[in-house]
């Protein structure tokens, strides 16, 4: 296919209809997080000249404003939802590339850049897919884009998601494009992540000379035993969709060099990713538990960006996802809830949320790239996943 | 007694016999460690009028010089040494001091002033009662008086003990006038010193994401299993003349405080203070023995400043110091072991050393002031020390 109408100076209406030119356009507009405005206009300029009713939503609460976008085509159900994010990481040592981070240059077969992987190469391939498909004839698609995902993500998604709830806007399934795959495309998609705890226990004590213990309180024995107790066993043994849950001390902390000096404060850090054993509620009482068992008085908090585990229940919906996917690779993925956290936590509030992206092995290195075919493959997987989903939710 | 010759500027012979006089003017030169030197002068000048042989031994080893002395009247044997410092720690804030801290104001019968008990009184008691006492008919006395006590210690009675060996300078029995009462003049004289010894575990890890600890290696679960398995059980139970060994876990310390990160390194750090049970050898050997059974890897150092327990066993000296002690003040004391390390850690490479001297109660503290009273008994015991000690050992 070629161009006709060469008016878009990032994106002829053709290279919107291909995966492969549309990342190169994105990474080519760098927007290391969340100065996110330059790619994200890319995306809303395609999607309004597409016939999309584009939202541009901007939250300013980390102090830097931030820019989203929610577009949708289509007015009735059922509402099927592509999320992602257009900020990317810093390149960190530029020199150590060897292709510049945002040249969007292509060799051997790989396009190379910031974002070619996490995920600018994903929001081009559901866009060519989108674009390519057009309006479903019942039902609508929408884009829920962020510039607030590789940062504190305050002014991101979960706004978004707020906003939307207040807007009463239904979504009825969503499919996140994050790079999902450890090394082949087809591999791997997620129906669920585990949450996320955060605590600190702090112990008082009174401070002194080691020489006159008695006068004084050690916080730091205290702590030790307090920390044993916590890790002695394991949190449970995994669920039918999850891992076991972990709990890793992250930190211990008291900042004393002197020798001779019983200290009088004691922290320690820990976090938990943990399976649908648990709720955040019963996490913390299972926590304060293991805790109390010790017999010794201690503080815990529990910082902010907890997020309860979830599960995308198998059904229809993650049959669907994973048959395109198998269609395309010929590989059946694997329904995986491993890794870290990601705005599925979040958008698991309006709707169920499936995870399938590109191969994230170079995802936030030097010379992150994606295999030029996996993203044309990925953009041919999400236009199954628009076929089958009109098919078969309309 | 009043004076007949008032030619020296700060202690006329007649206040040399006086230790409340003589602590006076030792109060008023200032000499906050280590930079004790008109504080010494008063005590050499005075010495070396009385017929001592007066040595002044600068040692510059911190990189300040330090100046300290060893005077000896008499060449035979006994040789009984009153081993002390004139060196004094901060005044802390100078406005709180309800006296100044070098007025050496008398008020309520308490001598104020920053050394008035740790440890000017103790050496201005010892010095007017050896003047008093004059050269011994047979033996010899000798001080031993450093300025570098209450700072690093590096260039005080540690060098001047070297100085001493080096010399083939035999010293018999030693009094070290560091306060050793609580509350009361008379409740207690030290006949030893528990030993010190500090460590440092480090347990080295591998830094990871804690959403893949399978990826890292996360040392600081295994600090706390060291560490607990070395403070799982006392140390020992006390022995004749000791209190239990006791350690101290004095800080942990990872610095890491990011949540989602499994740091790379972990720091615990300990003091131990031990009895006549252990040699720092055997002790050293305990504790790693008590590290070896956690089963994880481990790297153990001893920063400098480590020392051995010692103990002047009961016997006739012993007996002569409480029996001088019980003469003036009606009260047999206490053979204690307890408390911090003092130069007694030093001296006890020459020979049998006790300690006796004042009420210890306001040292390094705002108001540092002793009893008149006190000051005048103690000066009477130190020569009642001087008078049995040739009585008995010449
Ligand atoms: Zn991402
Ligand atoms: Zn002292």
């Amino acid at each position: 296919m070629t161009s006709t109408d060469p008016v878009k100076p990032v994106a002829t209406s053709a290279e919107a209809l291909d995966p492969v030119a549309l990342a190169t356009a994105l990474i080519r507009a760098p927007s290391v997080t969340p100065q996110a405005q330059a790619a994200l206009d890319i995306v809303a300029d395609l999607l309004a000249d597409a016939g999309y009713r584009v939202e541009r939503l901007t939250f300013d609460t980390g102090g830097v404003p931030v820019v989203n976008l929610y577009a949708r085509i289509g007015t009735d159900g059922p509402n099927l939802c592509f999320a992602g994010h257009v900020d990317v990481v810093p390149v960190g040592d530029a020199a150590r590339w060897s292709h510049g981070p945002f040249s969007g240059e292509i060799a051997g077969g790989r396009l190379f850049g910031r974002g070619a992987v996490d995920m600018k190469g994903a929001v081009a391939a559901f866009l060519a897919a989108a674009l390519r498909h057009g309006q479903p004839r019942k039902g609508s698609l929408s884009f829920l884009i962020t510039g607030d995902e590789e940062g504190p993500a305050l002014d991101g998604t979960v706004k978004v998601v707020e906003w939307l709830k207040a807007k009463g806007e239904t979504l009825d399934h969503c499919v996140l494009g994050e790079p999902t795959n450890p090394a082949v495309l087809g591999e791997v998609f997620k129906i669920g992540r585990r949450g996320s705890l955060s605590g600190v226990v702090r112990v008082q004590g009174v401070q002194g000379h080691v020489a006159y213990p008695h006068l004084a309180d050690n916080p730091v024995p205290r702590l030790v035993r307090l920390l044993s107790g916590l890790i002695a066993a394991p949190l449970d043994a995994g669920s039918a969709f999850f891992p076991p849950s972990n709990l890793e001390l992250v930190s211990v902390d008291v900042g004393n060099t002197a020798f001779n000096v019983i200290p009088a404060e004691a922290t320690g850090r820990f976090n938990v990713r943990f399976n649908d054993h648990f709720s955040l509620a019963s996490l913390k009482a299972d926590i304060r538990r293991r805790l109390d068992a010790a017999g010794e008085p201690y503080d815990l908090t529990f910082p902010p960006g907890a997020s309860e585990s979830f599960i995308t229940a198998p059904g229809p919906f993650v049959d669907l996802v994973a048959g395109a996917v198998e269609a395309v690779t010929g590989r059946r993925p694997e329904a995986s809830t491993s890794g870290g956290t990601s705005d599925a936590r979040f958008i698991k509030d309006l709707c169920p949320v499936v995870e399938f992206g590109l191969v994230g092995q170079t995802m936030h290195k030097v010379d992150e790239a994606t295999s030029v075919r996996d993203l044309q493959d990925l953009s041919t997987i999400y236009g199954e996943i628009i076929t089958r989903y009109f098919a078969h939710f309309s």
